[in-house]
């Protein structure tokens, strides 16, 4: 169901129940960009510790808009062996609701719009009937407005003071406007010596109206006058007190509808948040970091304070594409794209679930791609697909295995790190993976070096991993940590490029770190090898991911193919890839 | 004539033959927000300098897109004493047009978006079919790439060597990959040795695909093969030298023609300049601003290096805002936003102008005001009523006044300065105005006081005028300099504010400024005085705009009243401006 903010309160109710009955539930988020900064790769260095994929991703990647959200509810019929689904696919966008409002300001990305608009998506939806939202803390500073004004004008209608407009006007008329002014308040003083409920005011510019409404607060604040704009021309009317008070009430509560429709999207973020259950997303990170920054608060500075409030938000995640590219999934799904896990999970051993759609929608048939709502639809499919083929390694083995399953602990929790080699994901509820990393060199040489060179470099040292830092720099990891010291060795008398120990390096980086006080200590050269042992002790809890370290998924995977054509490349690497003769 | 990315081509030669056959242009852009900083009220200060104005905007403005160009050509027929116009909507994007291209990262303010969407505008036509463009540095910089990488492959295919890529298979393909690549190989060594002139591969993934381009790359750069990526599959085809040099040729051609078509939009821009033509338009300094930094280059530090800039742009330009807000036809024009100009200018003592137009497309009965193509019409037609109706001052009077008569020379390269007091214009082509000022004060208050506050205080010396910096600060204008001495008397015990002259403020700022070593010593106190003999010289030259210093006009119309529906009010007034029960 597409939901935009012409029929947002329409449907409230029917998503608020369709949150309550279900079993799990499954997000996507389309977003008008990826990087304001480095170009992707870069972004996602396969090196990067969990904290700099953090600091990375929150100040390069949180400008732009999350402007389409999906949400799949997935219930399970047991007489029927079946899940019952509801899609939505939510517009959203941050249309100031009144001149107080904050005016969002967001970055696009070219390639990222370019991308969306190949792929249909309507833009006209969003900008012309997106759902506006407001974060926790904008929503209490506008309640605490509309308080105040309420309380003020409650103390201004209660001072029995009336004095004419005409008998002291404001000092601040300029010259040519005080004919037209002097006009005004002889009509309105006249509304109290004749029989007329109501005057017209002659047209007049905004500056003019301005004056006006200073005029007239100025002098008869409490005067019982109600000012309607009327197209161009102002109509003032005199009313007695019931009426007054009728219009008073009406305003509140027209006052307090239109607050919660400023709230508005954010009112379902919460009551997924307050349903406490299972938000299934894939590749998840992205969709969780601008979930939080845009409906509930700017995201912290800190990576263990990030985990804390996501944990607050979503008490219970999975990630597909974590869970696909982990033991026993690992070594049948070789592609963890969501269009390519879709179509694997199509095939033997997996089988696709029963399900029947609480709404007709979507088709998976017909592919509809990066369209948020689809995109969760499908990741909630993906899900049941292999939540139940770990049900046929039970005894007896089962065919329904439910969200709330033991079997589901593991993946649990867990957020894939696109990209990083050695730390397959965020530990969202402990410490991260703190893999040595001893086989691996930072390597800093002149700009024009491309992938190739490193490879000539380092030939004799057999296979080795590069990934860039930027144009200057890279870390290589070798295959053997017993050939590190020898390619040291080797380099000591190299003037065109320089090489130090993965260690060396992140001492180098503290100390700078701590020249410019930012906290990062966790990957000093001390505190490493403790963190070994804490990760060590970590990884025994889900064994089976013991293995994933290889970081085949995510070298073949673009950005989960969403968002950005250009996820899969490095710029060095690219420019050997021309299609071209040769 | 709407323009897109699909016609573009097609249309060029008639936008270039418009240009060249018209007696003027009228332009008008349309962007995707006004300030990503303060708000417009505080952007555009009544005492800012130009220079402060300039900065100001270059800071603020500069990363939102110009992604809505109008251009009307206007062509006098003097057989039929009537006007031909042709008009062009371009709808502009800066789509990546290949990998090695430019990323462009745009802002977006919801209400300038929200306003456009109001108003009908097709931001899916901009997304999906907006024409691309380069400035000129990215052009020189995409232009010698595709040089370089042609003299590449010249070189490389003149190498005579050939080594069979079995040979010596590159040494860093990962292990899992190895049999997939001496599968590849083993199919290209086999074209060489049977009949079959094309092979296609295995469906592969992008790492794999990566794969091959280098494992064929490294052995067989000069090998006689076309890699055709065919949907998911590469295809490799065998060419003898004849044919080579054929597709040689054709991708040369292809190339050059890529690149025309990514400087896309810059070459109508690049038309208009060399065309030097009088440009039209209606409070045109952004659009001007943008223009430049868009489809030539980022603008400079200095405002005087930028008037350069944009006096080798655009020669000769016109601002209708400031013409209409200047003597003769600022008695008669109340009101100089685009809307009420063109409604005035349709009464007498003007004359609508007789028109044909090139092609059917607008018609002035039914608006479509903030299209920048109807937009640019509409300036085009009040240039013409206004240019006309000096004609009636003559002996004998005339009614058409050509746009290169010696009467528009005193609004030449003048461009509205917005909602500055005493300063009407930015003077392209020389030293601005430098007023006095010597009746303004600078005051500081605690950030609750509202403009009342500041009446108040001032009561007892007449009219004011207001300018808001910001939350703590004003400008404050006395209405009598003599009082200035007075004012600050009185302050001199205040506790809970603070009054400084505007001379000792502009002092204060400039040593800060030469503290921190920013350029702008044009407004020191000793600097001052002489400037001011300059300005009155300069005065001398246009006497019609000799009494442009009320600022009626801009403080009485919004920002053009065109993309941006809260250009009214600064944020003090707008709380005293509510259309409420009172």
């Amino acid at each position: 169901m597409e939901v935009t903010r012409k029929n947002f309160k329409d449907c409230l109710s029917a998503v608020y129940s369709a949150i309550d009955e279900a079993d799990f539930l499954a997000i996507d988020g389309e977003f008008s960009g990826i990087s304001d900064g480095p170009n992707v790769s870069a972004l996602t260095n396969g090196m990067d510790t969990p904290e700099e994929r953090y600091a990375k991703l929150k100040k390069h990647s949180m400008d732009f808009l999350l402007f389409q959200f999906g949400l799949c509810t997935f219930k399970y019929d047991t007489e029927a062996s079946k899940y019952i689904i509801k899609c939505f696919n939510f517009y959203i966008f941050p249309k100031p609701f009144n001149r107080a409002s904050p005016d969002i300001k967001f970055i696009c990305q070219s390639s990222s719009i370019d991308f969306l608009a190949s792929q249909g998506f309507d833009f006209n939806k969003v900008f012309r009937h997106g759902i506006p939202y407001l974060n926790q803390e904008e929503e209490g500073r506008v309640r605490e407005q509309a308080e105040e004004r309420r309380n003020q004008q409650a103390n201004g209608a209660a001072t029995p003071s009336y004095i004419s407009p005409s008998s002291k006007g404001p000092a601040h008329v300029p010259e040519e406007h005080k004919d037209f002014i002097s006009r005004v308040i002889e009509k309105v003083d006249g509304l109290f010596t004749n029989s007329e409920k109501t005057v017209e005011l002659e047209p007049c510019t905004g500056f003019q109206r301005k004056l006006i409404y200073q005029t007239l607060n100025w002098n008869v604040d409490v005067l019982c006058l109600v000012c309607l704009q009327k197209e161009r021309y102002i109509q003032i009317s005199k009313v007695d007190d019931d009426e007054r008070k009728r219009r008073e009430q009406q305003k509140l509560e027209k006052e307090q509808e239109e607050l919660n429709d400023a709230v508005g999207f954010s009112r379902v973020i919460h009551a997924i948040s307050k349903s406490g259950k299972l938000v299934v997303g894939h590749n998840m990170l992205l969709d969780v970091m601008h979930t939080i920054h845009q409906f509930y608060c700017p995201l912290p500075q800190d990576l263990q304070d990030f985990k804390e409030v996501s944990m607050c938000v979503f008490p219970r995640l999975l990630d597909t594409k974590l869970m696909s590219s982990t033991q026993p999934f690992k070594d049948l799904i070789p592609i963890t794209s969501l269009a390519e896990l879709e179509r694997r999970l199509k095939l033997a051993p997996f089988k696709s679930p029963k399900t029947a759609e609480g709404f007709p929608r979507y088709d998976t048939a017909q592919e509809q791609l990066h369209e948020a709502g689809y995109d969760a639809y499908i990741t909630g499919l993906c899900f049941i697909s292999m939540a139940n083929y770990l049900g046929s390694f039970l005894t007896p083995p089962k065919a329904h295995i439910s969200p709330r399953s033991k079997l589901m602990e593991p993946f649990f929790n867990k957020l894939f790190l696109m990209r990083i080699i050695d730390i397959p994901y965020l530990n969202m509820t402990g410490p991260d993976l703190r893999p040595k990393r001893d086989h691996v060199l930072y390597v800093t040489f002149p700009k024009e070096w491309k992938t190739s060179d490193l490879y000539q470099l380092f030939s004799a040292f057999g296979n080795i991993q590069v990934s860039w830092i930027d144009d200057t720099s890279a870390f290589v990891s070798l295959s053997q940590t017993d050939q590190v010291q020898i390619a040291m060795n080797t380099s000591r008398y190299a003037e065109s490029y320089r090489i130090q120990t993965y260690a060396e390096y992140m001492k180098g980086r503290r100390q700078n770190k701590d020249v410019n006080s930012q906290p990062d200590q966790s990957w000093g050269e001390e505190g490493w090898v403790n963190h070994t042992n804490v990760t060590l002790g970590k990884r025994s809890i889900s064994p089976n991911q013991a293995d994933q370290g290889a970081g085949e998924a995510q070298a073949t995977d673009g950005w989960n193919q969403s968002s950005h054509p250009d996820g899969m490349g490095n710029k060095k690497l690219k420019t050997d890839e021309t299609d071209s003769a040769c």
